[in-house]
């Protein structure tokens, strides 16, 4: 079994030596915070981490929840480190005082959301609840926030986010399940959803779905659908008729069950509370979205991590044949596998995209912080800019990339790599929903081309140039970083150049043309923004080389940040010139015609 | 359930239109086959395949072998389809007339292997069976041919290859188990081997396998290995001292029992037979490992090809959506997911991919034919240094690609992918594996540039850059294929280029600098042999269609293909604009330096 799967001197770097966590503390909604409770609160996430949940990683995915009975039973550890953490006040610390929660930037929760996932994400259930009591506590009444939040973030009652229904999976404009007004004031609910993560179990006492539907009458589309909060049980104890209609069997994130239920199914009574204004639910969803992404971008970059400090550590360890160079020399000693170069370059690959995930997540954090508690216009319209163009990055990349990472780390194993004698095939398993829920890579990449960098006539994409720009010139200062600094240059460059030829092709209407290879074009921007956070890494390390030139510790450590800077731009940045040429071809292969090409 | 896993219009398309396998009955070895012949054997395959294979993929998958009491019992339906195979002589049906075989072409046996693994790749035996059988047939003794063979290529006992050792890993030349001859001319055996595919069931009657060991007092390293038959139990029956140690449990090939077995572990009483002459061992090895390494390729390129076609029927039923001009137009109706640009885009990608590995495989496998079967030197040798040269791609793209393929077909069904309700999950885990046995990518990658290019003096590449040419000539004849043509000559040129600029590193002696990026050069070459199979193809089509435009049926295959080889051209072939990038680049990254960068 691994013995590390995140590194503590790496989550200092970036949080408070990259993005300045404490800056944040400048600001009035963060005022009562320091180092110091950032990293008390860091400690108790390490702590549960540590005891709670990684060493339940193989268990909890030996053992999947069933249904039985109508009822859910989960490992029973999850039922202990749920009490933990809700008595640590870590599930709800982002959330407001009047709601309980702490006031603790995200930039500090994404840490804690990174350690946690990468110690056991089969555990990943107080994510989902702090999303469904965040719903209630933005747009819910008085009295939903009083019944339901403090038991959802003491880790008590589980949250659910109900969205997907069998007939209309990512459409969410065809979703049907109906609520019918009742005199009280409250709706008589009707309607499936499924792959609802955590849907039903026996770890809390109630569970608390947030639940999409639309009212009688209600226009078609995205504009007729309402926002509810639809318990398993009503507040005086009784059943409100949801039902476990079935337990999807996964490939990965075992732990937690993803259910088939059915609300209002067995009695026509099940009753839901509107949330907010009647059709506004897929606007409060939307506005909720950005967490909800940036938090599955941590799911992916957390269990890429675990995988690669598995595979950094095997790759130290294991001896096997000998330098390439040294081939013949027969009763020479094994050298350790770390130091072939095609391990090393895997394994430089796997901390490239970790820690530029990282990087990029808490960038993209930060922003959110700022869009909430900026006292500055201009700075809180700037950090809403970023955060919406960097979400649906933040979301991908690790994802996808972390995928590859992970794959990486199996290939370091060779064949016990593929057997349950190490951890790694199960990451591989757990990460490859990532991609696909929260909205998929396609529907991601729809969004950055097609809304995020059009929006507010391409500011953010000004603004993005602009940060860029800033790390660039600090990078020049360093004679060993200037060919990176002008290298990342010149990618915004190409970066821009397909940009305008994409917005050329929207110009002329079609839609389907401009937004047909997005998922091609969120690769080529994922990789500049990846290159700008390793480039700003390896600046600060420059910076604290400087200072820190006596501790071995410290050189060593900000020595392979430079180092896996320069792979990032040397062997992941080249990628970008096939993706341009595609993203530049006028040749159109994927877009229905009338004569379809049959498959 | 999936109901397709392969397209016979397409095997027959390369079988016969692309690859001319019928040619090869010109030589004297094959004289006795014919189209039907070839037909006939197929149809026999696709018989057990289709009632003896394919219904069980689910059930052999979710019922792995364990290890009991010392025994492995597996899945039922095994015995039942090597039975099947066995009768129906499809096992050694390449072999020799004299060793019980049909004399068929290896062209047309691994269409065989390619639609019975790509039925059911967990039921894997007879290929293991088969490679181990011809060991015995290429270089044993008659005694040892007559004892085993027939039982074998019957399906009566179970052949294995006993290579790896748990010190050793891919490193053969750290092999450590031992032979101490015996007076009467066998060998006493001790050792340990991991990761034994097949190496112990109750399936068969017997396990006969081919071991590698070390005959007390042979030199070092690799020139000191030898060869021997090993069975479980002695002809007379006797138990032979083989020890089921452990079985693993895997991420996929669940089917197929790995096996750990000591050897002569229980009561220093495990005898083994030489084959051929002492330390020639890995020799023999080596002579066998192109139709292993072809063998995994075509593992690879079925277990994408049942997930290629169960992605691709989904993908014609499932309606989800409007197409992007039309997002707004509520109340019409959801069109089928193969209509968003985005899912067309990763089945062309799955079709690029399958039916490119499966035309490279047919090319390779024919050189192999030829190299067997030519009455021409200069045919032979021509032959010979094309099947060396193409093996490790053959035996890398479709394994590499395929697993990137078998990715999208999981996104293709969304959520449901990663569900256990559809079989593409399955294929996710089992592929996993193939890059690594039978030598890794990375192995693979060494071999190609390190031994398979500068062989001969570079005449390998010299021929393929012949035969490449042909096909540019034959293009070049059609309008619509002109611009692929010029493409596929300017990608040789590019390849040329990194050839001459890597091989200048090795004429420095610098071989672990030569070799240390060799897994990108495996790349961009695997990308160039690729597009000539697909330009292959096209031209193939292009022809056919002149002389078909009546069959609505063969249009429409045959535009399909050359809109996939525009796909693959388009798509897939600029990312060598980036490989060459790094592979021409002079920053050294990898390569273990005395002031070594800490990870």
């Amino acid at each position: 079994m691994a013995k590390n799967y995140f590194n503590k001197r790496n989550v200092d770097f970036l949080l408070y030596e990259v993005h300045e966590a404490e800056t944040l503390t400048q600001h009035a909604r963060y005022a009562d915070h320091n180092k110091e409770t950032f990293d008390m609160t860091i400690d108790a996430a390490t702590q549960i981490a540590d005891n709670l949940m990684f060493p339940f990683v193989k268990d909890v995915d030996k053992n999947q929840p069933e249904l039985k009975d109508g009822k859910v039973t989960v490992h029973p550890a999850i039922k202990d480190y749920l009490k933990a953490l809700g008595e640590s006040g870590l599930i709800g610390a982002d959330f407001d005082y009047e709601n309980g929660g702490a006031q603790m930037p995200v930039t500090v929760t994404s840490i804690l959301g990174y350690i946690l996932m990468s110690a056991n994400n089969g555990m990943m259930f107080t994510g989902l609840t702090a999303g469904a009591a965040r719903l209630i506590a933005s747009f819910g009444s008085q009295e939903l926030k009083d019944t339901y939040i403090p038991n959802m973030i003491s880790g008590k009652w589980q949250g659910t986010m109900c969205l997907t229904e069998p007939q209309a999976g990512s459409s969410l404009s065809d979703i049907t399940s109906t609520a019918e007004p009742l005199e009280d004031g409250t709706y008589k609910i009707r309607g499936q959803k499924v792959f609802i993560s955590a849907g039903d179990h026996d770890a809390t006492d109630n569970v608390i779905h947030l639940f999409i539907g639309r009212i009688k009458g209600a226009p078609l589309g995205t504009k007729g659908i309402s926002l509810f909060v639809i318990p398993k049980y009503r507040i005086d104890g009784t059943d409100n008729d949801v039902t476990s209609m079935g337990i999807y069997h996964k490939l990965g994130q075992k732990g937690v069950p993803a259910m088939h239920l059915g609300f209002g199914d067995k009695n026509d009574d099940c009753i839901g509370y509107l949330v907010g204004e009647p059709n506004k639910g897929l606007n409060y969803m939307f506005q909720m979205m950005n967490e909800a992404r940036i938090g599955v971008g941590i799911t992916g970059a957390s269990i890429a991590s675990a995988a690669y400090y598995a595979a950094l550590e095997y790759a130290k360890e294991r001896p096997q044949s000998r330098r390439l160079n040294q081939k013949h020399a027969l009763d020479a000693p094994q050298i350790q596998i770390i130091q072939h170069p095609d391990v090393k370059r895997m394994l430089l690959f796997q901390k490239a995209v970790v820690e530029g995930s990282l990087s990029l997540l808490l960038e993209t954090s930060k922003y959110f912080d700022l869009s909430e508690a900026s006292d500055d216009p201009e700075e809180k319209e700037k950090a809403h800019l970023m955060l919406e163009l960097l979400t649906p990055i933040a979301k991908t990349f690790p994802c996808e990339y972390g995928m590859k990472a992970i794959s990486d780390a199996v290939q370091c194993f060779g064949g016990y790599g593929f057997t349950e004698d190490f951890p790694v095939e199960q990451y591989y398993r757990d990460i490859r929903i990532t991609p696909i829920y929260e909205g998929t890579t396609g529907i991601q990449s729809q969004d950055l081309l097609g809304r995020k960098v059009p929006m507010a006539g391409g500011k953010a994409t000004m603004l993005l140039a602009q940060e860029v720009g800033k790390t660039v010139m600090a990078a020049l200062q360093y004679d060993e970083l200037k060919r990176y600094a002008l290298s990342l240059k010149e990618e915004g460059e190409r970066l821009q150049k397909v940009t305008m030829h994409l917005l050329g092709i929207a110009g002329t209407g079609d839609v389907e043309r401009f937004l047909s290879d997005a998922t091609l074009y969120m690769e080529m921007f994922s990789l500049n923004v990846v290159a700008w956070q390793w480039l700003k890494q390896a600046v600060v390390a420059k910076q604290k080389l400087i200072v820190s030139s006596d501790n071995a510790d410290d050189v060593e450590f900000y020595e392979s940040k430079i180092h896996t800077m320069k792979y990032f731009f040397h062997y992941e940045i080249p990628k970008t010139q096939g993706l341009a040429t595609r993203l530049m071809d006028e040749e159109v292969l994927t877009i229905m015609t009338e004569k379809e090409v049959v498959m």
